[in-house]
């Protein structure tokens, strides 16, 4: 039998998603409350690897067992042992053979920027200390719609073979907040917070509206703004092949 | 010169507004900021004293000055010392003699329900273990609109004096949030918190919806639910004569 998870997390206190020795983990945390669960060692894969700091509302995460589980019971049982900062959304049974990453037809990720301090949500936004264009970030961005070669927002040139992706993005915006939601069936590492660290440069007018035109014509990774902060990012859903979902 | 403030706070990590010794309080803070900017003491005025655990995202507290201030500057200087928990949002001249509690016309708190674990902004709701009606939410709070005597959500017998109000609430629904909206000239102690703790008991059925109208027209404390969490409560604007505000 094979399941899938929905987890959300908040990546604050966590080095990221996947095991390493010495630090805390969401796949550890996971792993860990599965196997007290189920009573044996349980391996998951996962859609979006995401990074120390980036928080999940909707990661998803597969197993496989010889056991068959109720999945409502599942839930129940491993959020009363996870910790706080990890939630299990919702469990259901899937296809056999089902993987969590390689199966993924779109990954979705929001990024919020305040360009005032915040306290409550501190933890969820980037805070600019500059007055930003939302009329320059709806504009820059813009020709992050459709076939895109991203390979300027990649750090790691092995990345490459895989470049070209479908890009899909909008812009919201409550007062102090723009929210940035873009999806793409893979993200190299760092892309979304490098396309939003360059849309930050253009919208506090440093950089001109055409910035992120010219990086996917280039592939220039030397034209791309610092990287946004880890706290910003949000992994809000992962689309499979069932009923569009 | 007289100033107000408005003031953003997250509470968790606070005993609550008031100055009390050895513990951690918002009105700690922002005076030693002040004191610290202005180079003089400064005492704050404020329009509700919160309880240890509740937020505030509109929060007015007014000072009275020898020395004229730039309001912009001020702020940047006051943001830049204050921990991260507590922000000023807007500081500006007021009318000489204004005092941020008794000049209030209005205090609108919002508190926050989930009917699911939350990671993610879980310091910011109330997580009830039960599934809850919408529909019994609104129809339980409906008879808290008007003038109303709430001496039956308050604990304390002294304030009996002022106990008839007028009151004014909305819910909104998100998904797995309920956010409930009231606002009053004033409220006893606790007394939004023992509303909500009361519509939670008629929402999960284990009261019937006309609890909220019982404790309105007998003044029976004993009859009110427990009080909500102080974490699902935010203060999040008040209200003066000048232009509505």
């Amino acid at each position: 039998m094979t399941y899938k998870l929905i987890l959300e997390y908040d990546g604050t206190d966590f080095s990221g998603w996947q095991i390493q020795p010495g630090v805390r983990t969401v796949q550890t945390e996971v792993e860990r409350a599965l196997g007290t669960v189920l009573r044996r060692p349980v391996r998951v894969t996962v859609a979006g690897r995401t990074d120390a700091g980036v928080h999940a509302s909707g990661q998803v995460a597969g197993f496989d067992t010889d056991m068959p589980v109720d999945p409502g019971r599942l839930k129940k049982a491993l959020n009363a042992i996870l910790p706080r900062d990890v939630t299990v959304v919702d469990i259901a049974e899937t296809w056999p053979g089902f993987h969590a990453r390689y199966d993924a037809r779109a990954r979705v990720y929001r990024y919020t920027i305040s360009d005032r301090r915040l306290s409550i949500g501190r933890l969820y936004a980037w805070h600019v200390r500059y007055r930003l264009s939302r009329e320059l970030l709806v504009e820059a961005t813009r020709p992050l719609n459709g076939p895109c070669d991203i390979r300027g927002f990649s750090k790691a040139a092995e990345e490459e073979d895989f470049s070209t992706v479908v890009l899909k993005n909008q812009w919201m915006f409550e007062g102090n907040l723009m929210i940035f939601e873009i999806s793409a069936v893979r993200f190299f590492h760092h892309a979304v917070r490098s396309i939003v660290g360059s849309a930050v440069e253009v919208a506090r007018g440093k950089e001109s509206p055409d910035l992120l035109r010219r990086i996917l014509d280039t592939g220039d990774r030397v034209l791309a703004g610092p990287t946004a902060p880890a706290a910003g990012l949000c992994l809000v859903r992962v689309i499979y092949g069932e009923s569009g979902e």
